[in-house]
């Protein structure tokens, strides 16, 4: 595993557990692989608990690229640096920290801007290796290179993180609250504080009541909303739903002749201030476009439709009903600043992460987050790593 | 002509000339009309001078609903209160007003909001009659109904306008630059000023350099924008773009096999920060929302595209770009408070209206003005009533 890299700084490779996947849809495998040094600017993480997210089960199935194999999944998590490669000064080894896909290098356009947090140097991609070289730290015991995803890959005791994805936190937090902050909370919570920006007072519609969904209805709620609605297919998720602040539930299966617009216009009188479309399906954002106020309505999409879908709205709509359309990516919060305002929050007792975790597995029972999340059965099910 | 109004007012029908038109694209003939008295809420107007505005050939050439005939077109003006129906106590006789095809109830939750123009009791409509009742208030010499336009048909010597829709405004400016204010140079300014919020610094990009493209240009300048970049398929008009600030020109037709938005994402770096669709193309629309810079770039649409056309957006570009789509109808202004700020900026030569008229006319040559907009020879032609 010599190079340069590693040369400089005397480092090994690790050889430790971590659950690969093989191939698509099947279940992950606990086996040994050799993680490589961090090479300059990069860290590596011992994993102390990881949790599943849905975008996961989105790569574990995918069968063409992006999806690629062997891989190691997993992007929501949170570890102790192991050790630095060169050049890396923001952290040093036992540092309690949280990778996440999104970068934030600090020093770009957008980075520098308070406008945007799609780092211009590191941009968003789902690139099976690392962010400046794009080749791979972990290979299996027979040499065969295994891939990375989103630039984190949490399913192993040992991952190889860059310097820009990674987030300093205050290790007194617990870890099986803390990881939750790596993607999905953050993504739903951000979507209401920091892109869409709710008032005080409003009234917010969330499509999709998953864990995304319910934490847009934490963030709409820490913003002082007045009004929740969430919208799902399955009644079952309302009672849950109410816990994270919803206070209305429309079931969009059992509206008669109505459709889920029509409602919601009659429910707000005329449209809520802010829809939320959190289940990545093209229709929806139309029909979400449809249930914001004129005049001031925000239409916030935060779901994956499939590569090449395409969002459709009627021109008139845009023009004559000043209604806005906008995306959020990681709920429009830059990594490095908002994490920790937002770890800040949940030892303040003002965010409520403690809800949001309905599972807790050792690794060795992987595969059981994996059905857990499958059957709809969880919002989040943390893995812890017990090394 | 007596009605319940009139009877209590005490007013009588107004025989004055009109431009009528009489059948779609047909010159407009100026005969002797009826105009009946304002009934309750409504104000009867003398209409000083009008300008013509694109929107105004666009109902001309309109064969079927909304085009209606005989009409009375026209809805850029100003005007001398003549009369006033029962209730109405915001102007009285010889008060100066602009007539706006947007309405302020000032009482909606709309117009009480900061949020929106769009107001919610007497919302946007290519109504043929007025916005109370639906009804005409002309006849011609045989009794015959004559339609209304955008609830102003100021091509007439006397009109009947709702008080919605009038804005009183001091009657020290000169009418034949104050009564642009009435439609096409606020939608532009107010579009940069109002919807966008355009910043200081900041980079912007107009499709199409037509009257209303020109004033998001003012309008951009006024905001502090340091770039303006217009695009047009005809370079003639890159002479006159400059005047109004324009800084650096995109001829769409001349590109080779670069697209508009090849071109502005490497001018600018990445993509300018505001786009603005002035031509009512959808395709120009998509094109717009591609020169937006990621992160931040936001898409603004001015242009009116034919009746049920839609827009289309990468679901991608919309989630993994950061970038939003907002329409602007009358510049997000509201008439009311904001066409007395865009006047005063007018005296205070601030805002440049006088560039914009390039023509000035009698009401007898009417026809003229047509003819000059049509051609592409002038920006605002001024019709003056002389009455």
């Amino acid at each position: 595993m010599g190079d340069d890299s590693s040369a400089a700084t005397g480092l090994q490779s690790i050889r430790c557990r971590a659950a690969v996947c093989r191939k698509p849809g099947e279940p992950l495998v606990i086996e040994e692989i050799l993680v490589a040094p961090p090479m300059a600017r990069e860290v590596r993480i011992r994993i102390i608990c990881t949790s599943l997210c849905h975008s996961d089960l989105t790569f574990w199935k995918m069968k063409d690229p992006p999806g690629f194999f062997p891989r190691i999944l997993g992007h929501e998590a949170i570890g102790v640096v192991e050790s630095v490669g060169k050049d890396v000064n923001e952290v040093k080894e036992g540092d309690t920290i949280i990778p996440t896909f999104m970068a934030d290098c600090g020093e770009c356009k957008d980075c520098m801007s308070n406008k945007s947090n799609l780092c211009a140097n590191f941009p968003f991609s789902v690139s099976p290796g690392m962010p400046r070289c794009g080749t791979s730290r972990f290979t299996d015991l027979n040499g065969e290179v295994i891939h990375h995803l989103l630039f984190v890959s949490s399913f192993t005791e040992y991952t190889v993180v860059d310097i820009v994805n990674v987030t300093k936190v205050d290790p007194a937090v617990p870890p099986n609250r803390a990881c939750l902050l790596s993607c999905g909370v953050t993504t739903g919570v951000g979507a209401a504080w920091r892109t869409a920006n709710v008032e005080k007072g409003s009234t917010v519609a969330i499509f999709g009541l998953g864990s995304i969904g319910l934490a847009v209805a934490e963030g709409a709620r820490l913003c002082g909303a007045s009004r929740i609605i969430g919208i799902d297919v399955n009644p079952d998720k309302f009672v849950t739903a109410k816990t994270f602040g919803v206070t209305e539930f429309v079931n969009s299966r059992s509206l008669g002749d109505k459709s889920v617009s029509q409602v919601i216009i009659e429910m707000t009188d005329g449209g809520a201030d802010y829809c939320f479309e959190c289940v990545g399906m093209a229709s929806l954002v139309q029909e979400a476009f449809t249930c914001c106020r004129q005049g001031w309505g925000k239409t916030i999409v935060l779901g994956v439709d499939k590569p090449g879908s395409v969002l459709n709205f009627s021109s008139y709509d845009v023009l004559h009903r000043g209604k806005t359309v906008m995306g959020s990516l990681f709920g429009g919060t830059k990594p490095k600043s908002d994490i920790p305002t937002l770890l800040k929050w949940y030892t303040d007792k003002k965010l409520d992460l403690d809800k949001f975790v309905t599972h807790e597995v050792g690794f060795e029972d992987i595969n059981e987050a994996f059905n857990l999340l499958i059957e709809g059965k969880s919002l989040r099910c943390v893995i812890w790593m017990n090394n």
